[in-house]
C-alpha cells in the first residue's frame, strides 16, 4: 500500500515569505505551487520548483484567481472561456519556469475559491481541466476523492489523483465539514494519521456521521503554512510509514 | 527574395481597446503578442493567437515588465536571474494559450524598456535569451539586425530572425536614430518602401550618414497602433511585393 | 426648474483611452472620475480633474473594485469593514490629487459591481456611504432615485443627488429593466430628452409598465464611451434646455 | 532634551505579514505607514493607523512606487509631474483611511528607491514634497538630516522632522556608509545608543572619519521588520531615556 502527500507551496511574493517551503519539501512528495495570481512570482516559483527538484518532489500548477489581495479566496464569477485561458496561462507559465530549470510540471491542483467553485459546479471544473489538458494531455489532475469534480477530470479522460484532507472531517456526501462545526478540523497528528491508515485500508472515505464512502485515494493534502502545521505533516508521514503505508509520488 | 513582417499586437487589456489586430492580421506574417505583463491578459492573448492562426499569421511571445501603467517602456534593474524568470514566466504563459487553442508559439521579440536595455547591455540580452532558448531550444528569436543584441542570440545557437525598422532611421553604428533627430521617422509609405527594397537588395542597412552595414534581413517591423499605421503597413507590403520581394513568414 | 448632468469619466489608464472625456465635460455638470482602482490611474486623475475645474464640472470620486482586468463590474465579496476601507481610500486618493491640483471633490458614486451590490443590499450602501461620510461629512451622495440605496445615503444624513437614467426604461419598483429585455435602453436622443422632460416636470419616475413613481430628482446620468454617447448627450442638454430644464451642477 | 523616534510600519499585504507592529508602536513615536503601492492595503492601513492612534503614536504616509513584487526598492524614472500625482494620490488615500478613523496624517516620508532618488536629486525631492504640501500645508516632513533633501524641504517652507538613523554609519558628507563596507551598520544596541545620545548633545552627525556634522535632529530612524529590530529599538528607548533623552513625538 503506498500514498503520495501533497501540500500548496511557493505562495511567497516579493518581499514577504508564508509557510517554510523548505522543511516541507522534506515531508511531502508533491508541492501544488502558486503560478503568480494569487500569490507566487517568476522568483518564487523558481526558487520553490529547484528545491523541489532537487529533494524528487513532484511539481504541480496551483492555479487561482488574480487577487493577490483577496489570496485567491474570493468567488469571482467569469465565464467558461475565461476560466480556461485564465488556467492555460497559469499552467503555462509554470512550465516555462520548469523547462527554464531543466525540470516539469507534472499535476496541476486548483485553488481556493477556483476550487471551491469546481467543486460546487461542474461546469467550472470541465473549463478549468479541459483547458489544462488541452495545454498538457498528460498532466495529472488532483481532485477531491468522490466529488463530482473527480467525476468530471475523469469524463474528460483525465489521468486523477484523487486526494483525501489529512485533518479535515467529511460529510456524508464527501464533502468537507464546514470549519465553524465543531470535530471539523482534527489538531492531533496521531489521530489524523490513524483515520488515514484506516481510510487508505478500507479503500474509502470515513464521514463524521460513521459512514463509509467507497473511493480511490492517490494523495493526502498536508500543510505546511504554520511550524506546527509542518511538524504535523512530518508526524503524519512517519505514522503512516511505521503503519505500513509507504510514501511514494503518485502517478 | 522574400522577407516577413511583424508587428506588436495584443496589446488591448481587460476593457480597453489598443490597434487595430485585425486588420493588421491581414497584412503581416508574424505577430508579436503582448504575454500580460505590460499589455494583454489571458482573453485578450487568446483571441489575437487564434486570429493569427486563422490568418496563417507566425505567433510570437513580445514579454516586457511588469507594468502595466507605463506600458513596460520604463526601465527597472533586475538581476540576470529575475530576468530570466520574468522571460521563461511569460513565454510559458503564450505557449499555454497557444496550446490550448491547438498551436503554437514559434518566435520571442523583447518589448519596450527590455528590448532597449538588452540592445544596451549584452548581459541583459543573453539572460532573456537564455531562459527562453531553455524554455523552447527551437524558439526563434527576433533581434535588431546588425547589434550585439543578434551576435548573442547566435553565440546562444538560436535560430534567429534579424529585424530592420520600416519607418525609422538609423545611425552608422546600426542603432536607431533618437526620435528627437530631424529624419528619424519615416511617415511617407512609398519612401519606406523604396529603402527597405534597397536594403534588401543590398543585404544591408543604410544609414542616415549614407554609410552601408551588410548584415542578414529576415523581417521588417511595422506598427499598428494607430489607422495610418495600418494603411502605412498595407502600402508598405503592396510595395515590397510590386518590388518582386515575397512577403513570407521567417522559419 | 433644473437638472444637473452627471457621466463616468477618467477611465482610461496608463497607454489605453476610453472615452472622449475632453468633449464631455462641455456637456455635463458633473464628472463621476474613476480613483484607480477599476479604471484610472494618479495622471490619469490628474488630467481629467484639471479639465473639469477649467470647465466648471463638479468633480466626484468613482470608486469600484480593485479589479482592471474586469474593469471593476465583476462581484467581490467584501465585509463592510473591508467595503469602508476600500471606499475610504479611494476616496481620499481622489481628494489628495484633487487638492494638489487647487480643487476639490464634491460627490461621490459608487461604480459598476460595487453600485449594482448596494443597491441590491442595503448593508453594502451603508458600509460604503459610512466610510465616505467619515471622510467627508458634506460629500454629496449621487445615488440611484427612489432606491434603498437613496433611503439609506439619507438615514446617513448625507446630501443626496438623486439620478435617473437618460437612456434606460424602469420596472414598476424603481429598478433599471434588464438590458436583455426589449425596450431596455434608449438610443433616440429626442425620445430620451422628452422622456427626462416628463419625469422632471412630474418629480416622477415614469416605469415601462406606465407607473409613476414620485421621487426626487436632481442629476440625470449620460455616457461617454463612444461617439454616439457624446452626440446623444448633447442633443439631450439641448432638448432639455429648450424644453426649460436649466442644466446646472447639483449642490 | 528630547527625540522622535520613527519607524515604518503597515507593510503586510493581503495574507501576508511584515513585522511585529504591535510591538514596535510600544516603542517608538511617529509610523511611517505604507500606502499601498509597494506594500500596504486598506485594511493594513486601516489596521495599523487605528493601533498607532490607540497608543498616541502620530501617523505618516510613506509612500513609494508602484511595485509590490519589488517592495519599492528598484528605482523608475518617472517625470515631475508624474511624481507628483503619484505622491498626493497615496497621501490622500492615506488621509482618507486616517479620517475614517477619526484621526490624521500628521506626516509624510518617501520610501525606498523613491526616497534613495529624491536624496540624489533635489528636483525629485521637489515634485514629491510640494504636491505633498499642496494636499496638506501642514504636513510634516520626514527628510534625512544635513541632506539637499532637507534643504529642499526647508525652502518649499514646510515643517520638518530632520531625521538620523540609528544603526547606520555616515560618510563626512552626511550620506550612509554604504551597506557593503566594514562598519556601515552597527547592530549594538549600547553602541547605536552611544552615538545618538553624542549626536543630540552635539547637535551634530558623528561621522565614521571622525568628522562632526553640525544639523538638527528631530527624529531617529529604527526598524522593525524582525524580532532583533524590535529588540534593538526597545534598548535605544530605554538607553536614551536613561542618558536624559526623552521620548516624544516631534511637531
Amino acid at each position: 500500500m503506498q500514498v503520495d502527500l501533497n501540500s500548496d507551496m511557493g505562495e511567497s511574493f516579493g518581499p514577504w515569505t508564508m509557510g517554510d517551503d523548505r522543511a516541507l519539501l522534506d515531508v511531502v512528495t508533491s508541492a501544488n505551487i502558486a503560478c503568480g495570481f494569487h500569490a507566487g512570482d517568476p522568483d518564487v516559483m523558481a526558487r520553490t520548483m529547484r528545491q523541489a527538484a532537487d529533494k524528487g518532489v513532484g511539481i504541480g500548477a496551483h492555479p487561482g484567481f488574480h487577487d493577490l489581495q483577496g489570496f485567491g479566496r474570493r468567488r469571482i464569477n467569469l465565464s467558461a472561456e475565461e476560466l480556461g485561458n485564465m488556467v492555460a496561462y497559469q499552467l503555462g507559465a509554470a512550465q516555462g519556469i520548469a523547462r527554464s530549470l531543466g525540470t516539469q510540471v507534472r499535476h496541476l491542483k486548483l485553488h481556493g475559491a477556483l476550487s471551491n467553485m469546481a467543486t460546487d459546479d461542474p461546469a467550472i471544473a470541465r473549463a478549468c481541466y479541459q483547458a489544462a489538458l488541452r495545454v498538457d494531455p498528460q498532466i495529472i489532475i488532483v481532485a477531491l476523492a468522490g466529488t463530482r469534480m473527480e467525476a468530471v477530470a475523469r469524463e474528460l479522460g483525465a489521468t486523477v489523483a484523487a486526494e483525501i484532507f489529512a485533518d479535515r472531517a467529511y460529510e456524508d456526501d464527501a464533502s468537507l465539514v464546514d470549519r465553524s462545526k465543531p470535530g471539523a478540523v482534527l489538531h492531533d497528528p496521531a489521530q489524523a494519521a490513524g483515520r488515514m491508515i484506516a481510510m487508505l485500508r478500507d479503500g474509502a472515505i470515513h464521514t463524521l456521521g460513521g459512514k463509509r464512502i467507497p473511493c480511490r485515494i492517490d494523495t493526502i493534502c498536508v500543510h505546511g503554512d504554520t511550524a506546527e502545521a509542518v511538524a504535523m505533516a512530518t508526524a503524519l508521514r512517519r505514522d503512516l510509514e511505521q503503519g505500513g503505508i509507504a510514501v511514494r509520488r503518485f502517478g
